[in-house]
Order: C-alpha cells, then sequence, then structure tokens
C-alpha cells in the first residue's frame, strides 16, 4: 500500500517512474548491466542525457538561446554559483523566506546586494510586491515559490537587468516563459526527479562573462561547453527525471499538470477555509499551490491530528522545522486521491471535536 | 547474462547491492514509499546515513580524529575545494598523470604551486619517487591510482606536512593508514558506489581553519557541522553505497578484498607479460591492480581484439579516449571470472594469429 505523500522534498515520484527505474537497476534495456554500472560516456547514457533534454526543452518550452545543464549539489550550490558567475558589483534579491536568505547570505559573501523588498515583518507569509528595480544591478534574483512558508510568486516583475530565479519547489507545476529568465536551477527533488541532481537553465551568451578565475567546476561555461560532462555526472539520477518527465508529458505536459495541481489545491484550501479546525498561513493570493501551510486553530490538538493523519497513511505533513505546524506538499506527482484522503481526515476531525 | 565489465567507472557494482537498491525503489524497507521518495531528514535515511558512515570507519579503521562526509561534485570539485579550504600560501602537488594534472591547475588558479616531480617525460607510465617534500607547503596533494594511465602509489611517503589523497579509483581496494592523511577523497563510482555521491574522509580539526570567506557550501566545516545534511544529499546514491560496503564487508574488508583483488592482477598482468601479442604500458613496480593498461604489438590488430572481447560479453576495456589503447580496470566488483574469460581471449587470440 502506497503512502499517500506530502513530504516537502525529496517527494512523491510517479509510480510509473519508480517502476522503470527498478526495471533499470540490475539490467538497463536487455544490455547486461545496470544503469549504475554504465560509464557516462557510454552510448545508452548518452541516449538518456540526450531525451533528458529534450524533455525539458520539449516541456518548458526552452528557446535556442538557452541551454539545459545537469550539474550537482541542489540549490544550496545555486547560490554561490550564481554570484560567482554574475555578481560583479552589485545584485538585487528579493527577501521572499527561509531559502532566499540563504541565497542572499551567500551572495554578501561576494559582492554587494541590495533587497528590494522582503516579507521577513510577517514572517513570510506574502511574496513582496511593488518594489522597484534598480538598473544599475547585475541582475535580480527571484524565489518563485518558498517552499517553507508556502507563498508563490503568480507573476514575475517585468525587470530591466537580468532576472535569475530559483523554481526548485514549483518547477514543471505551471507554463514559465523561459525567455525571460537568464538563469533558472532548481534541485530536482521536487517536480523533477530525485535528490542528487540540479537543473539549471542558462542563456548561452551569458555563460562564462563573469571576467573573473573561477574554479573550472564552478563556472557555467564548462558545463556548456561539456554538455553537463565535465565531471561524470549523477547517472540514475538523470535516468529518473527522465522517466518523471515522461510521466509528466503524458498528463499534458505543465499546461496539463497546471490543471490538476489547481484543482489538488483548491480541494485543500477550500477545506482549509471551510472548516473552522484549520487556518492557512499564508496570505490567501500568495497561497502556493505546490507547499499549503496551514495551523490548527488550537495547536494543542497538533498530535491527535497528526495521529489521524497517521492512520489514514499520510505522512510528510509536518512544519518544517524552523516554522512548525502543518504542511501539505502537493507535488506533481501527488495523486488527487492522497488531497482527498487529507481532507477527508481533516473534515472527520472536526466532526470528533466539535 | 551479466556482462564481465572491466569499465573504469562508472564501473560495476556487486549483484547483491543492486538486488537490494531494486528492492529498494518502490517501497523501501516496507514503509510505503520508494528510497528517492524519503525526506534526507526521516528516521528512515538517517539510520541508512549512519550506517554507511559507520561501514566507511570500520573498513578503513578511520580514527576518531576523523569524520566521514559525503558530498557532491565527484573529484573534480574536490580539485576545486581542496585548494578553497587549505592553500594559504603554497603547496606541494605530484604531477602523477590525467587527474593530477586537473588538480594542480585548479590548485594554481587559487595559490602558488610547487610541483616535486612529474612522470609526464614518459606519458606517466610510472609513479614519481624519490622526491624531497619542502616544510613550507600548507599541505601535499597525492593521487593514490591514475585511473587513466594504469599506476599506483604502493608506498605513501613520510610527509613533515599535511598529505591530502585523491583515492577515487583505488578506495577500498586495500588497508590504508588514513591517520597519515588530512584529506582523503573519491568520487564513489568506482569501488564504493554509483556516481553522484563523493565521499571524504577530514581530519576534524582542520576543517574550517581557512580563515578566507568561502561560499558555505564549499567550506569542509559546513559539512562537517552539520552531518553531511546542509544540503539535500543524493540519497539513492549513498544507500547504494551502504550496500555495497556492506558486500565489502563480507568479502573480508579491504584486507580480504586486497587479496582477491591481487589474485586478479596476477592472474592478467602474468598473461600481458607472458604473451607476445600484448604488452603493458605502466611501469612494472607501479602497475595498478585496479587500472591495468595494455597494448597490442601490432595496434592494426586492435579493432578485431575487441571485437573478439564483445563475443566473449566483454565491456568497458577501451583505453581512455586521451592514451588510447586498452584499459581492463579490475575494481572490486569485477568477479575472478570475469578476469579469466579476457585471459581466455587474449590467450585465443594470440593463439588464432600465430
Amino acid at each position: 500500500m502506497r503512502k499517500h505523500n506530502f513530504g516537502a522534498g525529496p517527494g512523491i515520484l510517479p509510480e510509473s517512474a519508480l517502476h522503470k527505474t527498478r526495471e533499470a537497476i540490475i539490467d538497463f534495456n536487455g544490455i547486461g548491466m545496470g544503469v549504475m554500472e554504465i560509464s557516462h560516456r557510454s552510448k545508452e547514457f548518452e541516449a538518456v542525457l540526450d531525451r533528458t533534454k529534450s524533455l525539458v526543452k520539449e516541456l518548458l518550452k526552452v528557446p535556442d538561446t538557452h541551454e539545459v545543464l545537469f550539474l550537482q549539489g541542489g540549490a544550496s550550490q545555486q547560490f554561490a554559483m550564481i554570484p560567482m558567475n554574475f555578481l560583479k558589483t552589485k545584485a538585487a534579491y528579493l527577501d521572499q523566506g527561509a531559502w532566499s536568505s540563504k541565497a542572499i547570505k551567500e551572495a554578501k559573501n561576494i559582492g554587494e546586494v541590495v533587497v528590494l523588498a522582503s516579507s521577513k515583518d510577517k514572517n513570510y507569509c506574502y511574496q513582496p510586491k511593488g518594489y522597484s528595480i534598480p538598473q544599475d544591478v547585475d541582475y535580480l534574483h527571484i524565489c518563485s515559490n518558498e517552499t517553507i512558508h508556502g507563498t508563490q510568486v503568480k507573476i514575475f516583475p517585468s525587470s530591466p537587468v537580468p532576472v535569475i530565479c530559483d523554481m526548485s519547489s514549483d518547477i514543471f507545476s505551471r507554463p514559465v516563459d523561459v525567455s525571460k529568465f537568464d538563469v533558472i536551477y532548481a534541485g530536482a527533488q521536487k517536480n523533477m526527479g530525485p535528490s542528487g541532481v540540479t537543473l539549471v537553465i542558462i542563456r548561452k551568451d551569458k555563460a562564462g562573462t563573469h571576467g573573473k578565475k573561477l574554479p573550472a567546476i564552478f563556472d557555467y561555461k564548462t558545463h556548456l561547453d561539456n554538455n553537463s560532462l565535465y565531471n561524470t555526472p549523477p547517472v540514475v539520477s538523470i535516468l529518473v527525471c527522465m522517466y518523471t518527465l515522461e510521466w509528466l508529458k503524458e498528463q499534458g505536459g505543465v499546461e496539463g499538470i497546471e490543471k490538476i495541481n489547481k484543482q489538488k489545491a483548491d480541494w485543500f484550501y477550500g477545506e482549509v477555509d471551510s472548516n473552522p479546525m484549520f487556518y492557512g498561513t499564508a496570505d490567501k493570493e500568495d497561497r502556493s499551490p505546490m507547499n499549503a501551510c496551514f495551523l490548527l486553530s488550537d495547536s494543542s490538538q497538533d498530535e491527535e491530528f497528526l495521529h489521524a493523519t497517521k492512520k489514514a497513511n499520510i505522512v510528510g505533513i509536518k512544519g518544517h522545522r524552523s516554522v512548525g505546524g502543518f504542511r501539505a506538499s502537493m507535488y506533481n506527482a501527488l495523486p488527487f486521491e492522497s488531497v482527498k484522503m487529507l481532507v477527508e481526515v481533516m473534515k472527520e476531525f472536526a466532526k470528533v471535536k466539535s
């Protein structure tokens, strides 16, 4: 029996991707070796890399100006690589939550940072808006979806400077105009695959323009010039991404999954808003369909509620250890049935308690 | 039918590790989720991380002065992180082959480098010896086994300065006195597991002594303080390492596998030395039991020999694209039977051709 997995990441993956992966472990495509045993320069892995890249490009309509890279180290490594590669004099950041704060900290280590706006005053329960973007910065850094606080940027700003975006927790959940970004990056372990691989989509002509002496491995140009094969890539992790994106394509791509994600979010937030035992912590207009943060009106019942969800085979709904409460992460692969089950438990909990 | 996989890495893994991994993909330990779907902060993964660390410590007899870390980016990332963390004024390197050269290049980017000795004059067919180690350098960097050129350091030098060692291609193949090294690092994809995870064994009191403003993620102290959980680790890759090290323990640990590795190497090099059709490229005293580089006496027969090996289900024996010829990588998990098969093909080839 599969769990209803609301974990924030590494999170639930499509069952079809898991079944295909399982088959690849001992004998990949009938070649007499498991996928973890083949060279990253073999024709078998070349085909995996090519197809995964093509799927990313197709699903996100990546324009020819941009290239798709598969790196390692997650978003945390990108927090450092972005300013290493692009911060020459000054960069602008939005302070949208725990992850943005980490990105800002790393950038400050490297150069001057202007924080254009922050929602820290209300514990990051909303997305900063109405800020103006200076013309004299190297780039603007945004996080599209704050996993910990459950908010999402609904409309990306028109910017006079290049925009760089951390899309770790909502990539592939909705259409995005890639041409508007110089760099998009995302740890794979939410909507794309397992932990251990990082997606980077970069404007090709911007890679290597830093004019610095960077270690080769931290220079995007190195990876661009070597088709993500400068160092040995995480072979099996990329294969799982391929299978996950194949599944996504079958769901109608990002346009198709966006509709399903909206249905799941509407169902869940509808219950949060109508059930007096619960309330959502994020401002309604900024709510993330990926990560829904909520509290019990009476926090002394937290343990009891958690127990009720466990009995219903629900896992991963405890809030991030830094904020507490609850969080239902509803990534692409989470079935509607799981959301229904959680809502049923919430209804039943209210009935018993009232 | 499993292939005889002589690939240089990612290379062959123990069948038992593959079988266990296969079982973990859809339902890990009966928890209703696959291993790639669980949080890196779950008790399930905590147990995996703890056990993998313990196995590393037990198998390599890691003293209490040292800690075991699991990072990402492979040895290539360590080439940069080592000088970032330890090169203050000057560092000494040995130029032992293609990989050392890359490490030297990255170190030069960061500070002054003294190359103590080089075997480049003879295309790296031997290990430099008899060099003297200056007292005024921050560290000496060594590569214990040159995967591309097929040579191995048999006796590590007594050093007046800290020694840092890239053991990517022979870690866990023989006992090593960890206490003699400040840092040992290794990409996992040869003797430890799949690509996507990097083992670092570091003297705890040396981490964070750089006195620089390093990005948090490139500072060993960050990972030491966070038990390798500063960023999301490559969960499934670490699990495969655990299963691989469990298998190694069953083989009698590094002491047991060293004997088997010696048998395999003796069998193979014995044929190379007695069969007039072939010759080894590395100096006999420096030959690596892990990677055996060899050429045909008549290179016009290369294709024919390759064809003969293919017919015998042998794969991965082409030499590195930078040096050509042939290379038989005989990592821990390669069965003796595979070496026997290759030797039989070599014998048969000589018979047919003479």
